[in-house]
């Protein structure tokens, strides 16, 4: 029985209120067999459940769309999403965008408040930019304003250097990069703002898929660095905005 | 005015020699031999040079205290300094305070003015004390409220569980915890605040020093969570501060 | 020919006495050539041997499970099976079970003996899921009562902490997660029951393919938790098995 | 006394506010400063709170000691003590003994009652002797009979096959070993017990201080083992008995 | 035309001494473009050189034993040899056998003369045929004889302790296992001839690809055993061989 | 009781033969409660058990001597042994000897006969020499001819070249090296005799304690080339001792 | 508009001086979306920008080949590209030639003047040829005379050592090889002139797809050996042109 | 008799020719029982044998130096000396100078003429002051010229953008950094020279000892970097120098 099912039954006097209110507060982390859906997430932290779709079918990412859509949701976020799995999700949800170098799923008609402060989003390389995307959307989704400065890595220092005044425009600084991730010690050492250094899987050999880069940012000599794993751009974009929320909405 | 300039002036007879040798040694960054003061620093970024004692002997420690000292430094931190150290550099420095479980020494008598937002620092077990306290002391110093919640491990998590109202009242929490490192998911999992997590090398066997609490925050299923080196308290402190300087000084 | 057939021939004089040990020997390890089957392995401990179908051939399995069927076995187990195995295995043994989750055979029309006490099997995650069903099959295969107590994540501890009374009805509680593992040392914390801990390779980057979980596993602040490998939910329920027929079987 | 009993003396004006400040702070989770004692702990698990003695300085330790007695606590377990903390702490608990290889001490005047089974501790070598002793004192003082099987390494492997029988006779059996701990294996394969296994950091070169024992452990080709942490002895003794709890008490 | 050849021809002055050198020259390390194979490497060390497929093409493998044959090579061994391969160099070399477990091809009209002693072969599971079989393979094409003990893990002890005497009547032991490799202790204590352990990349999570056997071996607590890298089945025949030498040869 | 005593009560008649010969029995393996000595080992394989002395105190090292001694033990070697310990042990066993750079004590008043075959242990570097004496001292004790190589390291190249005929006159050769490890490799292509690798732990840096030479010696691309632990110069000495003895006695 | 394109408007008098500067310098680095190149590096170091193909799709390699030549580029390197990759780029770029072995694109009329000094570029085995022949090319390409040295192992030392003067005659040495890497060290110590050691991921089982021999070469008994990333032709044929330069050009 | 008095006796006609000859070679590499000298090294190579003092007895360093002074050796260079060891060496060699900082011994009263390029050491902290300062002297002592540039950390990398004009003045360039390694890649990125990379085992938690910088610097972004060993100034030293040569010496 879903939530459309028990208002209709309370509404035909069926279930009194106390049976439609326990119902719903079964309902409200929603089993799909595969999936439970924690509905009051968004209630309790302001903000709503992430889909991570890797390691789920095109037919399970769906499903779960599906069902959050039944259930009113208005904001729907999606990471490490296959084509594929996009157009299974988007035939059930229309208005559901994609975008194929971040490979997430938005659906976002009302977009959430903005907060006051700016996130920058900061990467090394070209090849970086999967996940320096998905930072840039997770933040945009969950209500900030977010301004792009990518492939200013340490080998081509100057390009960094010429664009000091975006750093300084910013509540808080993500920082993507692979290979010895020296871009993080670097913005560290530049600016006085919370830098979010995210290690990628970019590089070969003793890169270690991304180890060498997460270590080199957790003995970052720059301080106020902290650090998510690796290539977890949604992560990162989460803490910036978890960090920029502290400075209240615009419209405050 | 730069050493060049001293130079010119002092060729113009603007300067005595006298005036230009102490000018030259109060030099922005100052060289004592073994050490370059950045006393510039505070100005770009609003926190003074802290000094690092582990490496250092007494002498110098004592040393860049004095020099710090005879700059004008009203703000003086140190950390990871033995006993012996802050003896020494307490000769040199009256007032300076020491704290024998932070194992860090404080010059302050003109606190920097606080910040509007509470910072709470969250540890484990009594084991994980050292680092907690250096996050502690960090923050304050820096100009941040602190609230301790202390050995509250998930071995025992009803302790966790019956304080939550105190993860509530903060802007940004620091949690330190060594062995498996689950802290830092319970208190993601409990609250929408920024959580620094802090590994320490608390544990044996499998603890490798502090490496498996370190993999564990990274990899936490919280979000929110973002992770400093194992056992940097002044890197949380400092993080944490970062951070909290979003919402402003009480006074403004 | 099996045990019973050579016996009776033995009994019928259709066999002299040597001709009947040679046979016998042969027999309770019985050569394939590609695997030797220990058909007194039943015997000797009270649990079959048990199919590990990963790296034998779909012929191989259906070989096997043909070989056992023949040998009077009335309890057939085999993990890691693909569906083509499984449906190579059910030609050849008529009312084998597959279960695409777990990706276990089953055949066993004759259930083993209850055992008193009751396994709880609870998992952190919907990734999890494969591994807590290999447990969980292995566990009701091998004679235990089952109860699952799925994605109950540490991210979203109110789950698990509102049903706690599930792990109070168990003898023995197997948890498994991956990424940080925290679920080992939280239902560790909650409850005085032995806790068989199952690391999952679910995760990405710093999770090192279920190391992260099973290191932070072996370290659990919680005493009453021991470890099995990575993924091996099989050994997991064998061992939850093992200690379950210490409280003795229902009937008894 | 518990808290709610405080305040209803207090409310009933059996305490003056004094007494009552005093015992609250006393009370059951004793904080001693450097350390909390959880004095609820045995009512809500059946096992008292044990004192992990490394890191804790020797006047910590009688602290502690102290304080338990001081609540009444009739079962003191210590372990990781140096004979020094031992003498400390025995100087304010008479009676207190020490076992100087397992380096516990040890509180213990009237025993809890016996478990039904029977715990069989084994071990490789002398060298895994300290390790080997920790889990039987622990063992022991939560109430099972405990049969030692030392020095039983597989390089000379007739020593443990003479004495399968001591194997037969265990509810559960502790395996102990360090260097490449195939004791686990060849005692797993010889029973149908649960098999804790507790790697020692017993070796050198490629050991890498219990490493490749604990990853032997892991790996046993035989089922019903699981591991704890490398030198963990508490931990095993600990699990098993909590194993042990399932055959019910002795007098029962 | 090999060295013979070429000295036949400067005898028959076919060839002037300068024309001979130059032949012999390019000769002994014949040049294919992709491998030069060395010619002398028989008469120099009595083991011919042996073509590891791996990472060569079916074309690139065809043509080596194609030049082989044309120098009068009359042992031909080459391993980790694909089917497809095979069938490539089966067709410039009528006679080169296949053996699809050990995936190696032998060309060996005339074998080696025997040395006088006897090479064991044993191994834990099915899994790890392909490595046993190739330390067959091997050892035998060197000129020895060899007896298999196969399917003799420690998981089932009474297997391998059933079969003893066949470990005493060997010169030489090769023990290939996977998982914990428990069997290269096991075997070294149960006998005083040399060991050489095999660990396989059999196993899954914990056991790293043959790591945790690796390390097992090399910690063995049994002495008198040495070992080989992860998977080298021919590396182990090699060896056990050239130990096999110091007993001379059987016609001797 | 002791051996001694046993024999005197069977002369005395106050113990029948049968009596005797089982308390003998299970006096063969004495325990001294630190440790057990397998007094049938020499029986069983030809080679006394060794003391490993590292982790024994001074008093448990002599006392083991002693027991040896007492039951008229002629060949006692020990390895890992302080001078100090050396120094107890000599007390109580006149005619004990020590080696400093080997850290060896060794009674052998009348040495075992000599295998027919030489072992040649050739050395990197001087900081290789205490590895490489614990093999050279252990295969002669054993009952072998060794020639010594030293101070071979393939940085100066020539060095070994110009003494390749000593390895052409050994049976066994063991290669012992630091840092790289390249010797065994350089040896290896040079001869077709068994070679035996023992990295040890010489370096600094990324040589990790041994590990760099101990991987390096594993996949040497010469055959032939088996390895021991790091710093196991007795096992290599063991090893080879155990492979020499192929060749048959000299005396025979 | 291309540069050409700005001069020629420039020229044209269509822009002002200081249009077109600005037009250049926003040119200069240009963004093709997904990758900005970075024209003024040539004129900068000497070196133009080089291709990385790895990550990038074939249209996006074609396009920036295109870019690049549209700007005019006579010297274009890219390293990586798959065939598939080059014809895309050939199509846009005739001219264009493609190295199966190294996986490198090259165009290149007009090479580069020669540096004076010549580059050895020497290998272990056949399977080290693509990493050896990227080295090659990239020094070639670069303007450096490059002598090959190939199939030089240490298995065979005689092969390297009977061509020592081929070393003599380098300014700087590149040495490849996979495995064990010994190769650097023997080279290392043959010759004073300064080795660029480049580990390949040659190898199976405990070569750790290169990290053992990387490991081993910075381990180097030699003096006079740094090392590159695992696999890193281009980076080695680069160091060593840097190196190389400083022996001026030829023409000079 | 050294080198000296044997041409003496030669030239007195005391010894044939012959006679010489063998005295000198057998004195080339002369040995003292723990250290073979390779006295025609400097002929060699140019550059004198180095004596590595760790992990040598002060006895051992004295009698080196006095060994080779006797042989006539005009320059000695020997690293990571301590104090207590100096003081031995300087007893039996006057005008022996030592550096507290590098902890290297230095005898050179008539240095070797310089080479025309220059060097530069760069190192990022203060605690990379010993690794740098053992590159300095190294290099200074082989004949060049050496320019330092300290404490250019990329936490406040004004310091180093303030001098790049050092580093264009370089013909090579040592940098050295503990922590997160990034001054490589920023040196690196700044400059075409070539740059040897020397990672310290400074910092502490996940810096583990040195690794992460290593393998940071491995993964430069930059090209023209190549790496030696943790902590060995003396190799990079070393390498500048082999680089340096290839410019010519000044006086040429």
């Amino acid at each position: 029985m879903n939530r459309t099912e028990i208002l209709q039954k309370l509404s035909a006097q069926e279930l009194t209120v106390e049976e439609a209110e326990q119902l719903l507060q079964a309902d409200s982390s929603d089993e799909l067999g595969y999936a439970k859906i924690d509905y009051q997430r968004e209630e309790r932290t302001g903000v709503p459940e992430v889909i991570y779709c890797e390691g789920k079918t095109a037919q399970q990412v769906a499903g779960i769309v599906k069902n959050m859509r039944e259930h009113g949701a208005e904001h729907i976020l999606g990471t490490r999403c296959s084509e594929e799995k996009y157009l299974a999700a988007a035939a059930v949800c229309p208005g559901l965008q994609y975008d194929q170098t971040a490979r997430t799923i938005v659906y976002d008609p009302e977009p959430f408040p903005l907060n006051r402060g700016k996130i920058v989003v900061a990467c090394a390389g070209t090849s970086d930019l999967p996940v320096a995307k998905e930072a840039v959307i997770t933040a945009k989704f969950l209500g900030n304003e977010v301004e792009e400065l990518f492939d200013v890595g340490v080998a081509g220092i100057h390009r960094l250097l010429s664009r000091i005044e975006i750093l300084e425009r910013a509540s808080v600084i993500v920082a993507v990069a692979g290979m010895e991730g020296a871009l993080a010690s670097v913005i560290g050492g530049l600016t006085d703002k919370p830098v979010i250094a995210v290690p990628t899987s970019v590089g070969y050999g003793a890169s270690f898929h991304g180890v060498t880069a997460l270590l080199a940012m957790l003995n970052s000599c720059a301080s106020g660095v902290s650090v998510v794993n690796i290539d977890n751009g949604f992560g990162a974009g989460y803490m910036a905005h978890s960090i920029n929320c502290l400075g209240g909405k615009r419209e405050e």
